[in-house]
């Protein structure tokens, strides 16, 4: 008898196809969002057809979600560094996973303008973030004087300030242009928000 | 003899289709995007013609950057804190222009995705705003710990963190996801930003 981990040659097939499936309408997504994405287009780049996506994942909008919701997963799981203790490396290791991966922030653009609705994955992860931070103010560990939901969504804009500004910013910002000078703006931009105010 | 700036009959009606064109074309690509935004429709609304658009504005491309200039311009000239004396002060003032139209901030985000050309006109404003930044820290007026051009990004940031977050994050924030707290916050991350370093 076959052990239950084994997979028939069919099911080890129809995991390949889902696979490509899903790479395929992440990349229909990032380019061109979810109004724009065809589905005919995702089926002819995973070389499957439009059926099959239809019966493993649902309409587009559910399959557009899934992409997103998986995008989502694989960044809040990417996190090394100690959450709320080190704020501005936080910062850092997110300001290099979205720099790594501008595709990302552009289905996640997308998904803001044309799908605002969220998942249950994506508020628990909000609420445990804000949830941390607070108890770290309370704790006397992190400085008191904004309120926890706001120092992470200030978070989030720093390490997201290049990518919603307009090109024109980046030109004008020269040589601090720069990769690794912003990287470092971004770290030195979190200690201060996260710093313990004199009064 | 009429004076110049007497407009005929015919002058007047086409500046009023123009205007109303303008303002359906904001209100088409501010919903769906440039890709999505429908020529047609626009006419439609502005009970007008598709074929006055082109004459009026060229392509759809054209009049999607008008659209954009346009609402640039008002943006960059809406506002009275002198710049950039009170950073805080300006970004407030900013933060309350987009919360007031958060279909602008939506354009934004769509030419962000869709149009990364920029215009000699947004680039002279950003030019000038770092500049001036610059300006002020060589002169001791601002702190510098942080490029010219980083300030201005990580401002912009702030101003819009809310904005290019995930409903969820709102939701995690409950009370502090109020309006005033989040205006507040911004006048005092932008101060943080800003203050002279003791180092």
């Amino acid at each position: 008898m076959m052990k239950p981990t084994v997979l028939t040659s069919k099911q080890r097939q129809s995991r390949a196809t889902q696979k490509r499936l899903l790479a395929a309408a992440f990349e229909e997504f990032q380019l061109h969002g979810l109004a724009g994405g065809r589905v005919d287009r995702i089926a002819e780049l995973a070389k499957s057809n439009k059926r099959l996506i239809y019966i493993y994942f649902g309409n587009k909008e559910q399959l557009f979600d899934t992409v997103v919701m998986r995008n989502l997963e694989a960044m809040i799981e990417a996190h090394a560094v100690p959450f709320p203790d080190d704020l501005p490396g936080y910062a850092v290791e997110l300001f290099d996973y979205l720099e790594d991966r501008p595709e990302v922030l552009r289905l996640f653009g997308w998904r803001n303008l044309e799908r605002t609705d969220t998942s249950e994955v994506e508020q628990a992860n909000y609420r445990d973030k804000v949830a941390k931070i607070a108890e770290a103010q309370r704790a006397g560990r992190l400085d008191v004087k904004l309120p926890a939901a706001h120092v992470f969504a200030f978070l989030l804009g720093v390490v997201q300030s290049w990518a919603i500004s307009s090109e024109a910013l980046r030109a004008a910002a020269g040589e601090d242009a720069a990769r690794d000078r912003r990287r470092e703006s971004v770290r030195e931009a979190v200690a201060r928000l996260t710093a313990t105010s004199a009064s």
